[in-house]
């Protein structure tokens, strides 16, 4: 049986992005940019004044001790300035302004008075320089802004405006089915029988999908039944992605890996040593990858979060994976059996954030896990945790 | 001039939320549940078996001794069971199964060898009710499974789709109106003349709405003239909130203040001791409240964070504020100035998480920013940040 890196390894080495395509900026947020885009100018642009103030020259005040200028111009942002400065001048500029470059220093409104065309300076000190952001202190032209391979937040979209692209290249979004296995499954409006439960899986990978804007193509339920199945893989597997649910483990009725097989998709790994999701199948065919998952909700949840995003991820070329983070535990934990364990936790963060565990009765349970913000791992060779050990903690 | 805890206490004020819709599950991932949603039956709705395996009553093995039983029915995942037990024999039984109550304990397949229609249990001692996740122990018909006044995450929706909702009430979104003020401020595709720049602010809360699916009714540049501005935000004051960028600073050309007020927006403050975003301003008409933000796009992407965003949560009764952490940091950093400022950082979770600052050349820096993945909080009573301190940080 793999370890969950092991499971990793295999599943990433069938990894490859499914081509670019141009969005617009406006659809552009989560996507994964596949070009770098670069500086069309230096940033700033010109020095730009950074206050409302007063634009000088500053050896009129550092070596001539001058302290009361002549206001030659009023610049405000988004105009040139027309004038020079003489000795013993200055101009008046607002934030945002392009200061010219006979001025090199910026003395703040709330430091001087101003009468009429004259200005008081009431400080006995400056910096030169200061309160200039200098023309290109932040980006070059020509220079990188954002690399390709980085997926889209607020703040990269904003840079993105900035330097005026307003069509860009994102790598294109896979084709994804979904196929919910089971002769207990029922669809969210269908009659439940009392030994029947609904159908929450697809739900639970398609919220997921969302966050990276993939949408999902085909949903569908098909019982455990060995030609219901063939039919219903055989009508799927024309696809980037084939994610499926229950039907994995040692049943009877669990006819998935057969049937995955028998359509000529190979059987790249079946099981891992994790807790929850353990007979998690994994295969390829010539069109995409399978992720066959147990029918547990967690072991859903988990699988989605531990194979199947750091999947995505590095089919869109992320540098990294998923963003893990290592924060002390809040709780003592012990563990039986020797896999890797994911459970359900919360952040605490009344003082130094710490990973506290959510109560759980086991991978079947669907309404307890609810209440956490995440997962964290107790590692198989770890028989305890206690509080103050770091671990690794996801974010849902 | 106020603290960033009385900005946020006298925005927080104002907050409401803007009604109650039905949405389906298909689309409420994101939105905020307005209702409490309760359990339709007990969860597990039967004794499930939680392995494949054997079931049978625990008293023929231990008090009994059996090691040998027979089995009288093969009990599937969705199908009811025919046949009662007696001393001796089993189901045989498939996880996900409704377990009859003649039984209480499943025995693993791995630990057993069945030979036709007779199966023996290869372990030495079992535990009565090993392996049944009894009725109603997750959760009791009627009890709450999710509570109102929680934004709906991948998890909530699968506990959603379990207990068979495929309507739900959530809160309305707001309307949203954005207005970029500034003579030096072009769009995304026009021409900009070398003391111009391209309009960003408005893509930032954009972006930033879209996590809570609300979409922008209107965004719109307006330069700095006091009659041009009158007439666009008297034509946008009907709306939940508006969202100003640039002119409330100390410039001859700030004129967003006066002409908010002069339209019958009243002033609730003017300035926070915030860095970036000092310049803020806050008011509110019968329609709505309005966010007048400095222009600098990093003091826009703070005020986002800082003062909007715990607006919107607190308008949709999001019982916590935005998901702050508290980390340590990783590196020394002085702070002159008396201003609570908030830097751009990095996670660094190589071994123990800790916040680490990224570079930036002040709130107009508008390209070195999308290296960071949030911000983290230099207080303003302290000098020094040292290593290993405890800080206040947020994803953006």
């Amino acid at each position: 049986m793999f370890s969950i890196a092991e499971a990793q390894h295999i599943i990433f080495s069938t990894a490859k992005n499914w081509g670019v395509e141009t969005v617009s900026i406006n659809e552009a947020l989560g996507r994964v940019l596949a070009e770098d885009l670069i500086s069309d100018r230096d940033y700033p642009p010109f020095n730009r004044a950074a206050m409302d103030g007063y634009a000088f020259l500053s050896i009129d005040f550092i070596e001539k001790g001058i302290r009361e200028y002549k206001i030659v111009e009023e610049i405000y942002a988004g105009y040139p300035s027309k004038n020079t400065l003489k000795s013993g001048e200055c101009y008046k500029i607002m934030t945002g302004a392009a200061t010219p470059i006979a001025a090199n220093t910026i003395i703040r409104v709330e430091d001087t008075i101003q009468k009429e065309n004259q200005v008081e300076f009431l400080v006995s000190e400056i910096q030169s320089g200061k309160n200039i952001a200098k023309q290109g202190e932040d980006k070059r032209k020509g220079e990188l802004v954002l690399p390709r391979n980085i997926a889209l937040n607020p703040i990269h979209i904003a840079s993105i405006a900035v330097i005026g692209i307003s069509q860009l290249q994102v790598y294109k979004l896979p084709s994804v089915v979904i196929i919910s296995t089971g002769d207990e499954i029922k669809g969210i409006n269908e009659k439940v029988d009392f030994f029947q439960i609904r159908e929450s899986n697809s739900y639970t990978v398609e919220s997921f999908l969302k966050r990276y804007n993939i949408p999902v193509r085909k949903k569908i339920i098909v019982p455990d039944n060995k030609e219901k199945l063939t039919q219903a893989i055989s009508a799927a597997l024309q696809t980037d992605i084939l994610i499926l649910s229950g039907g994995v483990s040692m049943g009877d009725a669990d006819y998935v890996p057969e049937v995955l097989q028998a359509l000529g998709v190979k059987k790249l790994f079946h099981k891992v040593a994790i807790k929850p999701g353990k007979p998690l199948w994994f295969g390829q065919n010539q069109y995409g990858v399978v992720f066959a998952l147990p029918g547990n909700p967690f072991s859903v949840q988990v699988a989605f979060k531990i194979f199947i995003e750091p999947f995505l991820r590095k089919s869109f070329n992320l540098s990294s994976l998923t963003n893990i983070m290592k924060l002390p535990f809040g709780a003592i934990r012990k563990k039986k059996g020797s896999l890797d364990e994911y459970i359900p936790c919360c952040i605490d963060s009344t003082s130094q954030s710490k990973v506290v565990p959510t109560s759980i009765n086991g991978s079947g349970d669907v309404t307890s896990i609810v209440n956490s913000q995440g997962i964290a791992l107790h590692e198989k060779d770890r028989p305890e945790l206690k509080e103050g050990d770091i671990v690794s903690f996801l974010y849902w």
